[in-house]
């Protein structure tokens, strides 16, 4: 068995989940349909701790919503939505970026992360995770997702390659 | 004594009460009187979970509430509002689909919700429902309102669907 | 030493502050200056339950603020707004009511709400409330405020009425 | 070792970071970028009584945000945003003020408040910090961020300087 602290050390990229990870899950509906969701400003520092570290960090949203826009423009962090197939964008992008997919990490809540956790060598969950995502992650967070769970993962992986060096 | 599993068997129809059931029981009311909501990005995948199971679905609510045919339309959700009985309106509609009321399971929290919970063969509540509604209930979600009690009762159908088969 | 129950029989006017009371104390501040409050679907229950047992109902808030107009309007409920001195409003309408104060009651959360408190027959609060406020009340609400707290007084009070009768 | 109240004594000027502290660090992110915080109508009552006792207070927020002026234009604070080196400005304000450094007080909750806090004499922070802030601070409030920490704190204060006289 590995410890969350090995398989952090060769983490090159990190991928995330939108909903659940960077919001706790719930949507702000108004009457007009407008949506909005809600985040931590715990995250950013986060985000920037890893970037420090030289890893690269992206987004993977199934659904095309304009609020993951908002939100992922705010941290500069490149986001890609309304794909179909999370796990086949996932392994064009590893490959684009040159990592193998033993050095990803990928963080997700729901069901629909399944695919991508199966794949990467370090798949992690937020702490309200539902079952099967929880039963397939090696790193479930302290905190709930919305809350600053982004940012509990991404200090660990940051506290561990500055450890490394 | 019937278990749920059992009341579950036959559900061909499942009635959503919005307020409370969809949402937190909350509202957000803005300056200008906007009103918004809080629901969970969780009860989508019920909501398709019984849908691919063959299960009919629909929101009936009593107020006329732009807010709950906004969230309707986004879970494509066909939504019945400003009916000053919700009885009549159920036992309609589940003749209308030729169902059963045996075969009806309605989902509720509050006390507009007791007459449509009388007549139906399936009653059931979220976690944070007030007594009277709790009281008349077959099965009570662990998850309150606008947290994914939607998906939680769902899942449990579509569950006992699947192991049927 | 009266019960709760005993002090509820004789009342016949509630008067309610807004914040804390009818919200979670906390407001929304989006970017424009825009404010939004947090309130409960279940707490028009409890005002349509007291107004059925012929009580007059009012909300008495010391700030001007949109928002308490907003949500009042659609309880349909009156509501006094930027008044200095409180106390002295309540006991000028209670006179116009011809409700002498012993039979009124009076909902707060914050030590702007003592002044009113100290001179009511029924002075009670939100479980969230202000110590110098909890120590002034003969109820405590064990709802916080914003999640139902109102609804919670207002079932006590047309419980006692209806048992009375 | 001082005890709170020995140290709230001599304060005459309380420095406040926004988010965490006058929030609860979350933000709501609309469809459109608009940015929305959630604060306490609990804090206004604080800031009055430190006001009435005579201190001094201000708002450092290192982000150019909207959404901090909007709040802070509510409650009458002055705020100083979009400072890269915050112990600077501080340093800098104290001094126009011809108050010591021994003499301020800073309410923080994460890493990027750390600089203040390390400078004066009394370094507070919201129940919810981060672990290297509370290692540092000299009173930790039992409320979290957003839900009436400033309150807490800023009666403390009044109530010692009040004991005093």
């Amino acid at each position: 068995m590995l410890f969350p602290s090995d398989l952090a050390k060769k983490i090159q990229l990190i991928v995330f989940d939108f909903d659940g990870v960077f919001t706790d899950n719930r949507v702000l509906v108004l009457q007009d349909g407008t949506e909005g969701v809600f985040c931590s400003r715990a995250d950013g520092f986060g985000i920037e701790a890893v970037r420090n570290a030289g890893l690269e960090v992206f987004v993977l949203s199934k659904e095309q919503n304009p609020v993951v826009g908002a939100r992922c423009k705010k941290l500069k962090l490149r986001c890609i939505q309304g794909c179909d197939n999370k796990d086949e964008v996932l392994i064009a992008e590893a490959a684009r970026l040159e990592i193998p997919l033993t050095n990803v990490a990928y963080m997700g809540n729901d069901i629909n992360d399944l695919e991508c956790m199966k794949i990467v060598g370090f798949p992690v969950c937020v702490a309200d995770s539902f079952t099967p995502v929880i039963a397939l992650s090696k790193y479930i967070t302290k905190t709930p997702g919305g809350h600053g769970a982004v940012r509990e993962f991404c200090d660990l992986v940051a506290e561990v390659k500055r450890s490394k060096k």
